[in-house]
């Protein structure tokens, strides 16, 4: 299943499903282009990992997963405009958003499929400038619009290796990153089962599970696009203040 | 005013006042033994900083405000018992959490007291042995229970200087951490400022305004208390795995 958050003509917000015949909700079926596409989650937390491909963490293998925080308020959705802070350097970061089901914590390595709804692309937006100055990355990572995210939930039936799902960015329409298999560090269970050793995770809750290869700029008026096989094709717009 | 949340003896959760003649919400009074008190706000997220005041900065003033996050999960209330984790080295930190009213953005320091509902005592509990090793400070401050607060929401009109409360925690009964006037480096409405430059903040988030002198460790079994005049006193009790 393709789960898609979305408000319908009439302004109410509606959690339907996008299939090849369209965007469902009850007895209604609508093309993308009638209703608003919305984050397709309303996350409580936003748990990231750095430095969890090989050659992004620059042959630096850590002994256990890097992770930092985003809030509620990094979200932006399928077709947003997000304002990047007025800084030298902005990057795009194209990751695998693991999207949590339940409520969980200390969830072993073996069950944690049992607590994934399912997957969607994120863009982990990292103001450079910030990040190399500060000890912890708010500036650099949890400002306004830095996670935007979707378009749907797909289930990990949908997704071809769901342990590390290949991944895709195109900027302005030329691709940009694609992950390649093995790159990944800690896989998907792993996190999960460290993650849940300290934080309990809420439904909805995203994992973003860091970024591969070598990041670029943004500048304003970007078209980036994201791309996980099977969860189909995230797009959103830049600008500068 | 000093506003309360509560579970009543029916198990209705129950935003109300508290006052000389006890705990209020409608027509009816409590006593606190009456009623299981819960953390005075539900926050979207809890922005902390780090080294805000001079002898804790270790003679380091910075040039802004140092930031890290923490999540819902953090949360923790009047009277519980958390569990730390299993570390070498995990410390109190009384702080101020100022909580916040409205959703903002871009909040002028003239304007910030207009953001402001009031005041409430933070333990930002620290597990020094990871923080000591991590870029961000996920396992160090963001863990499950790293944030008791309470027991009340005060008002600002409530404390006697807003732009900088005086803060004192109890260990076991004995006096360990009293913050002194002009050790805070960035004040309440210098932080809310520059924190509004680049996060939204809602109804019911907490800045936590950074700690003072030496925290020490905790042990199983402890009590903490944290007192802000006008606010009155929390306590939690802290065990370990």
């Amino acid at each position: 299943m393709r789960y898609v958050r979305f408000r319908d003509p009439a302004g109410a917000v509606r959690q339907g499903t996008w299939n090849d015949d369209g965007i469902q909700f009850a007895s209604a079926t609508y093309t993308a282009d009638d209703v608003d596409v919305l984050p397709p989650v309303t996350p409580s937390k936003i748990v990231c990992l750095a430095g969890n491909y090989i050659e992004h963490a620059h042959g630096n293998v850590p002994d256990r997963p890097s992770l930092f925080l985003k809030g509620p308020n990094a979200v932006a959705g399928h077709g947003d405009t997000i304002t990047i802070p007025d800084v030298d350097r902005v990057d795009y970061e194209a990751e695998v958003g693991v999207v949590i089901d339940r409520q969980c914590k200390h969830v072993d390595e073996d069950d944690a499929f049992d607590v994934v709804r399912g997957f969607t692309c994120v863009n982990d937006v990292s103001n450079r400038t910030d990040q190399e100055v500060e000890q912890n990355w708010i500036r650099g990572k949890a400002f306004d619009g830095s996670a935007p995210m979707g378009p749907v939930v797909a289930t990990p039936d949908h997704v071809e290796n769901p342990r590390d799902p290949r991944i895709r960015l195109w900027q302005n329409g030329e691709l940009k990153q694609d992950s390649e298999e093995d790159e990944l560090i800690f896989d998907v269970p792993t996190v999960i089962a460290e993650v849940t050793t300290m934080l309990t995770l809420e439904a909805g809750d995203i994992i973003a599970m860091g970024t591969s290869g070598r990041p670029e700029p943004l500048s304003d008026g970007d078209t980036v696009e994201i791309e996980i096989d099977g969860v189909g094709r995230l797009h959103h717009h830049v600008r500068t203040p």
